[in-house]
């Protein structure tokens, strides 16, 4: 049983960190703007595996404040990651386990770069979550978490990987363990990439994209071109995926994607990690992926403009 | 000298029948909505290339109505040309010329296939103009044409594009001759296809999308497809032509396209023959757009929605 330290109490931080702390776990909170309404009421997560409340946690609001913890979950989005190294300086020692809960791509190779020291593990999130107030979390779809070790096949990271899928299986959270993190990144880009983009551009939600012939083949189209660059890396991504991603969307509780919420609330896109740099890995594998690249124009054009919350009427 | 009908007395029609009418040439308007406005008003044109008013034009409102011309100009939208063939029923006869001023591709098949007695001709209008209230133009730039005939070459095609050069020459408007309809065709859509569907989505005009890096890199990545699908179709459409069109659109006083301003006045947008057409066009032949079919996605997205003015704050 490991003890954990989560930086970013947020959808993400605050929904698998308070599983953890749920079922037992030593869990140690980071919060800046939220630390002392959470500090004063815990955390509290309506869920669709089971309500539940922590009135007590251990939050913090600097990092060198963290207590000395065996995983760092890094659960911030990538648009902080310019000050994510200050942030892991104090938490991270000879074999602390960073696991990065983050969307996009390049994340880790960044951590490992930082602390060789390390080990990085890719957590891919499979959920639909929202923060809906400081120290409040709604869990509304499914919930899942695949796990991938950084770097090459070890005792150590096998051992890692075991006690991660221990942990979060005993805090009602399903675990798959991928071999590759690269293929298991690509994978997660194959939902990522499409609604994302998509949403904030079409000012829609999954179900409108879904519902909408249009939108679906747009989304489709995209999908392809993430089986493309996925395939340009390496990584085989079978035909199906695609329409199995569609389906897995197609049941899916009608949802904003957190980069839709981000440009709801004003907030910054997570751009670079989840377009520009799976554009940049492919393309330097000579795969060109024009309606991504679109996709990604037309994602820093808004984000150079001034936001309006909807045009919807 | 010819005499004209002009089908479509908008900013098109009312510009380049209004210049063939105030050089001398007998044009005949067909106007609906504004068919009482113009009748009691003539036309009002503010013109870079200088203002003209006609107090007094040969208006109609029922294309059965219109005297026998020989050429009749089509300057309707696309959007319009389901119901093109029975305007056109009375107006053309063997040897009638029909002048079809309209964006996109493979409108002149249609009128062709409809009338094959007649001499079908493309006019490509370069230009910057507006339909500023009934019976009133304003043109702000450019305002240049190419002509191409449809079908073979032949005595009489030459010589009607002739025809149709010296009149509009003496009606202040530059006239290119194009050998290839579809060559023509195409490098017009360079233009069209990248700022049409950029300047809806993004809720932008040509200057804001020039001058933001993003747009910029997106409309070239477009032409570039352009350029693709014309190649695919068997037209040489040389890369240097892709700077030229920027710097062309550089140059240009800040403008709202046609599909802009369509969609701001909720009227119905020319995906159809802008986009499907050229990107079926290329498909038939082999060539795949991802980027041109993700804008046809979009706008076919957004014109299923209700429009709400403008998202800009």
């Amino acid at each position: 049983m490991n003890s954990y330290a989560v930086i970013g109490t947020g959808a993400i931080g605050g929904y698998y960190g308070g599983r953890l702390a749920e079922s037992g776990r030593t869990v140690s909170f980071l919060a800046r703007g939220d630390y002392e309404y959470i500090k004063a009421n815990g955390l509290a997560v309506a869920s669709k595996a089971g309500d539940f409340t922590l009135p007590s946690v251990d939050v913090h609001n600097r990092a060198s404040d963290l207590p000395e913890r065996d995983v760092v979950i890094v659960s911030l989005k990538t648009t902080a990651n310019g000050g994510l190294r200050e942030l892991l300086l104090p938490a991270v020692r000879p074999g602390t386990v960073v696991l990065v809960m983050q969307n996009g791509l390049g994340m880790e190779e960044e951590v490992a770069a930082w602390f060789p020291e390390a080990t990085v593990v890719a957590g891919m999130c499979f959920i639909c979550s929202q923060k809906t107030g400081p120290g409040r979390v709604s869990h509304m779809d499914y919930g899942s978490l695949t796990i991938a070790a950084h770097g090459p096949d070890s005792a150590r990271s096998r051992d890692v990987l075991a006690s991660l899928k221990a942990d979060f299986e005993e805090s009602k959270v399903g675990v798959t363990v991928s071999p590759s993190l690269g293929e298991a990144r690509w994978r997660k880009l194959l939902w990522n990439i499409p609604y994302n983009g998509t949403s904030v551009i079409l000012d829609a939600d999954t179900k409108e994209i879904m519902d909408t012939p249009a939108s679906r083949r747009m989304v489709r189209l995209l999908m392809e071109e993430v089986v493309r660059g996925a395939a340009a890396c390496g990584y085989a991504i079978e035909a199906e995926a695609v329409d199995r991603m569609l389906e897995f969307t197609d049941r899916m509780t009608p949802y904003k994607p957190s980069m839709k919420i981000d440009r709801d609330f004003a907030r910054p896109m997570e751009i670079e990690y989840m377009y520009l740099r799976p554009l940049k890995a492919a393309r330097e594998r000579g795969a060109e992926l024009p309606a991504i690249s679109m996709v990604a124009e037309q994602l820093l054009f808004l984000e150079s403009r001034p936001y309006a919350r909807s045009r919807k009427v």
